[in-house]
């Protein structure tokens, strides 16, 4: 492995994979578990949030938000992860595309679009999603993912939705995986007795459900089954599937896992952050030796505390982590020859002009 | 050049380019301009010509319609071209991917959308789309075609529009070039005089506009323009764009070249079937030499005089005679070491399970 990507477990070597160059997706939804106060981090007013993931595809594509011209940054000066995500991207050109499972506003951008997408519930008074849904998002995640699959033999799955980590807790525990600790979030100090007065309601609901789909439509969210789908496609055209994303790729692996699909477990990595793996690395372990033993944690070892800009400093106190593909993007460019310094600084430099717009 | 596989014009070389994986995209759009009555043979039941491209590109994807279980034949039982291409691409294992640049209803498959699509209006009495509507389609293609150059060296573009030789003639005339007979037919009896009325209402319209996409706006349609823009954006990947159609894409390359973009001329080609080409090749080869001289001309030599069915002997009649890609998907299967036989019998196979569905 090159500097810069630490295996947390297994054995999936990235950088003799992209001899070839990879595909980066990036899958965004909407769930209004999102716009419940104090859920999520990624926007100041809890509507905001439904705007998140079209404004960060739209960010990583052309390098500014089309659908409405803000600053992609919090008004502390904290930015979207997508930050990251454009600049390893553009360093190594590599082709992104955008995929659309539920998000509130489509994205300004082409994108590739489910016929079944749409807007998730608020899981702790309704429903997730129409019974049949998730088995819908599912096979049409799983079709596209066999043609990306065949287009490259690595292909990234991202993902962007706010509420996320909270959706993800109740897809885990509806399934008996992992306790009320076993996700991340995105703000430095994670409100989990709030996700789990949350994610208790919609479990009430799911309780006796044993399916995989059925308990998606009941407590889930349209992204996770959507990145489970695709994940599965892309294995069964013989590629490698990478999850880049934190804790929520538990979800996602739980779901291939119980989809009732078979794949080479040895071809799908979660790729991550440090900082998602200082919050949470045990428990991502622990979790994936017990559902998917042959899959592997990697993550990149990037590291802000050099920074002169305090926005980008505060991932080095919790704030963000993770998201919009990130850490895959990271070590997708790490691996084609980008060097970690050169990835920092153009990072650095990226977040400059981001501020000097304002 | 392999058996089959005939150049009309122009000196690109499809065999050589295609050791690496091609990818197939089709554009679909309506145009309200196939609802005027006897435009269009692609749907019995004017009406019924709005489904047409959804219907088309599903087929591809699945082998079946999913939006309304129907069997993609005429009641006479000559097959939509979606049939060629769906053999042809399946055959060679080559990647599918729709383009929704305004199709009156959404494809039940992953398809991906341009921010600006809409369906397109009746040009004989009103404008085809939004003014500035041409222009954000062109941009948004272009970014995509980027994309898709950037996975692969060979990006075939095909189309299904319902009424689109009809906005083909429009903008060709429009753009002062060619004349009423310039374009062919799905019809063994080309339409010419009604195409020529509605036409000569859409250029009142146009008269003395020499903007493009402003022409395109007031008497063109959402297709052409963004297959004009993919091409575009595949090219300035420095890959090479299959224009996978009849006269149609004559329309595509007239916008590509006064679109002030520049490309590389010898990396386009116009791909169609022999039908097109005996129908109205002189014609091509005619207004390709004036506006694109570098770019080729290739048809493929598919006859079906030999099939056991009327359906497919119709081919041989004057009707359909390409759509879908169905040119450019049959050549790039051959270029990819299919068999000319290989690819008839399969295609004979495939009807015939298509009638024994009904």
């Amino acid at each position: 492995m090159v500097e810069g990507i630490e295996t947390a477990h297994g054995s999936l070597d990235l950088e003799g994979l992209v001899k070839e160059k990879p595909i980066a997706a990036c899958v965004i939804s909407s769930t209004l578990t999102s716009t419940i106060p104090n859920i999520s981090l990624a926007g100041e007013i809890s509507i905001a949030t439904l705007f998140t993931p079209a404004l960060d595809v739209e960010y990583v594509f052309h390098g500014k938000p089309m659908s409405i011209d803000i600053i992609p940054t919090t008004p502390s000066g904290i930015p979207t992860p997508a930050l990251i995500t454009r600049v390893a991207l553009q360093l190594s050109g590599i082709p992104f595309i955008a995929v659309d499972s539920g998000s509130y506003i489509e994205p300004r951008i082409p994108f590739i679009a489910l016929p079944s997408r749409r807007v998730g519930g608020k899981i702790n008074e309704e429903e997730a999603l129409p019974r049949g849904t998730s088995r819908k998002l599912f096979l049409e995640a799983k079709s596209l993912g066999k043609v990306l699959g065949s287009l490259s033999r690595v292909v990234m799955v991202g993902e962007s939705m706010p509420g996320g980590t909270t959706t993800a807790l109740s897809i885990l525990r509806a399934l008996g995986i992992g306790d009320y600790n076993s996700t991340s979030s995105s703000s430095n100090i994670n409100p989990v007795d709030m996700k789990k007065k949350v994610v208790e309601r919609a479990l009430e609901r799911a309780r006796g459900v044993s399916d995989p789909f059925e308990i998606n439509d009941i407590a889930g969210d349209p992204l996770h089954i959507s990145v489970a789908g695709m994940a599965v496609g892309i294995l069964s055209a013989n590629s490698y599937a990478i999850l880049a994303g934190g804790t929520q790729m538990l979800a996602a692996l739980a779901l291939m896992k119980s989809s009732g699909e078979s794949f080479n477990e040895e071809r799908v990595a979660i790729a991550t952050t440090r900082w998602v793996y200082e919050d949470r690395g045990e428990e991502m372990v622990k979790i994936v030796k017990r559902i998917s033993p042959g899959s592997s944690i990697l993550y990149i070892n990037l590291n802000f505390s050099d920074s002169p800009f305090e926005g980008l400093r505060a991932f080095e106190k919790g704030f963000v982590k993770e998201g919009v593909g990130a850490g895959g993007a990271s070590m997708l460019a790490i691996s084609r020859g980008v060097s970690m310094e050169g990835l920092k600084a153009s990072i650095y430099k990226e977040y400059e002009s981001l501020i000097e717009r304002k």
